[in-house]
């Protein structure tokens, strides 16, 4: 690639053309307009089209005239859809800008960069997964304070293009949020252990729950109440964002029906859980240390980029993200600030 | 038994003998001494009875002293100490106070029933379960607000001895719970279902979350922190609580296998995970139902005491809980008020 001086300024300035306004893509149109970006946004939706401009932002009459613009400024684009919808507007990206800069924000990586290569395949992709949202959705439940302190996922993956990846990174900054980076196969196996299968087990627990009458949720305390409160979001979108995950998910959950048979075959017989739940607390431990244990480390630019990319995937296995560039662009774009 | 009103009447000034002074015990002394009745203790440690002391509370010197003190004012005797100990307290209660008026407040009803059927077979034993408590444990973590708007399931067996199932409701209202009344084997059942098994589902999936590593705990966000808040629990109380409800536990546990395991499948095969997630989100909308719909009802104390135990166990099965005594003792006995 250029020098990473070049490439950083670039992508501090990028323009950045977000395609779907719902809660995440509002958002992110909120904060990077916030952050000084040109920004523009479509949506299918002409009641969403009229409350974003209403509210002051820059929107495109149609996804095709917004690509259109995205492909002769070289702005970065960002698809924003739900996952059901995202094939058929990476159709529309492949035909308006073939050869963008390419971006996403959805709940999983490897399906999302096969349906790139179907359907954009001469777009320069790198995924992203913002790790926040609300129980909530549409332009009106945006705001710009969304990504602030969150973890926002960039896809580190060998083939990964390092001008866009610093694009992703530089736009994940400017919105407040850190970065982690990760190969998509590492972020799906993840996610489907924090996120997914979470849900999953919320469901299982509140059906089994209700199926104890109203005694039973009569006597339901926090460990209930705590355990099920995911399995309030609405069923359609956890569907999609677990079924969209399969692979990694079935994996999660033969790891979590071994163990739960293990509990129930070790009761049975010699009646003790201990083994089980000595393993859970320490998970929990793990969990809060790792919300604690956190240094700061800088890592050299230098390098080729699979050695970049490596040394980046590698930060983030450690449980590292990046917190941004050390001081200005030019001068500084061979560092990263990492805690 | 005698009229309502006497017995009424001797429920709300019995004097309280309470075996064990943890956190719950140590609570139950404060709560009840704030409440204005004669109230003692008996702890087997002497740091916990100087402590007790110290704060000015009536503490025995040893357990088969607070017995005999029991025997001689007909004092409802309360065994607080863990389940683990339950056994050994109650051979002293049958040889110091062998027909005392008895109740426990330990978290499984039938397998205390058993324990006082071998130890204190002559006892007129009706069991309790304050569904109440905190992460700490000890004299110095109890305070006389622990059971305040809390659930205290009063056991609603059909050999119950009335007179004493009437002390155990009057002592609840008198610390501020409400009682949910409830047979011993219902009670297990409905406990294994809302309490038991979300302990060993947190544990499971803490597990299999740390087993994702770093990059997993770093992506870990609200599904994962809610489900898994319990594990950190101290898994020996965990397991001493969810080993003493083993049979009512194994058919949970079953049940949440049944449907885990057919989510695995119906993932695996058609991908689709729906109705799984479906009858979670109608369990937890039931949940929130149950903590929202209540009317008053008033129950009349007429009839056999067959026959009011059986109103009393068919309104814990409906959801209801006995919120108090209509008006004074002896006028409003055969009243009482449940929303």
């Amino acid at each position: 690639m250029e020098k990473p001086g070049h490439v950083l300024a670039a992508a501090l300035t990028r323009p950045v053309c977000i395609l779907g306004l719902g809660l995440i893509g509002g958002s992110l149109l909120r904060a990077a307009t916030d952050a000084g970006r040109e920004a523009w946004g479509a949506s299918a939706s002409d009641t969403t089209v009229e409350k974003a401009r209403a509210d002051g932002y820059d929107v495109a009459d149609d996804v095709a005239a917004a690509l259109r613009r995205a492909a002769e400024t070289d702005a970065l684009v960002v698809v924003a859809v739900p996952l059901t919808s995202v094939e058929d507007v990476l159709a529309v990206v492949g035909r308006e800008a073939p050869e963008c800069r390419l971006t996403d924000v959805t709940s999983v990586k490897e399906p999302v960069a096969e349906a790139v290569a179907r359907r954009a395949p001469g777009t320069r992709f790198v995924g992203g997964h913002p790790m926040t949202g609300t129980e909530f959705s549409g332009w009106d439940a945006g705001s710009l304070q969304l990504f602030h302190d969150k973890v926002w996922v960039v896809g580190t993956d060998d083939d990964a293009d390092l001008e866009v990846w610093t694009d992703v990174v530089a736009l994940a900054l400017a919105c407040g949020a850190t970065v982690v980076p990760a190969a998509s196969d590492e972020h799906d196996v993840a996610v489907a252990r924090i996120s997914h299968l979470p849900h999953l087990l919320a469901a299982v627990l509140a059906a089994v729950g209700a199926e104890g009458g109203e005694l039973a949720l009569a006597l339901a305390a926090g460990s209930f109440t705590d355990g099920t409160r995911v399995a309030a979001t609405r069923p359609e979108l956890t569907a999609a964002m677990c079924e969209g995950n399969r692979n990694a998910l079935l994996a999660a959950l033969d790891d979590a029906l071994g163990r739960l048979g293990a509990a129930r075959g070790s009761l049975a017989s010699t009646g003790g859980l201990m083994a089980t739940l000595s393993a859970g607390h320490a998970g929990r431990e793990s969990l809060d240390a790792a919300r604690l244990d956190r240094r700061e480390v800088r890592i050299d630019l230098d390098g080729t980029p699979s050695e970049l990319l490596e040394a980046m995937r590698e930060l983030g296995r450690s449980g590292g993200r990046i917190i941004g560039w050390t001081s200005d662009a030019l001068e500084a774009a061979e560092v990263l600030e990492l805690d």
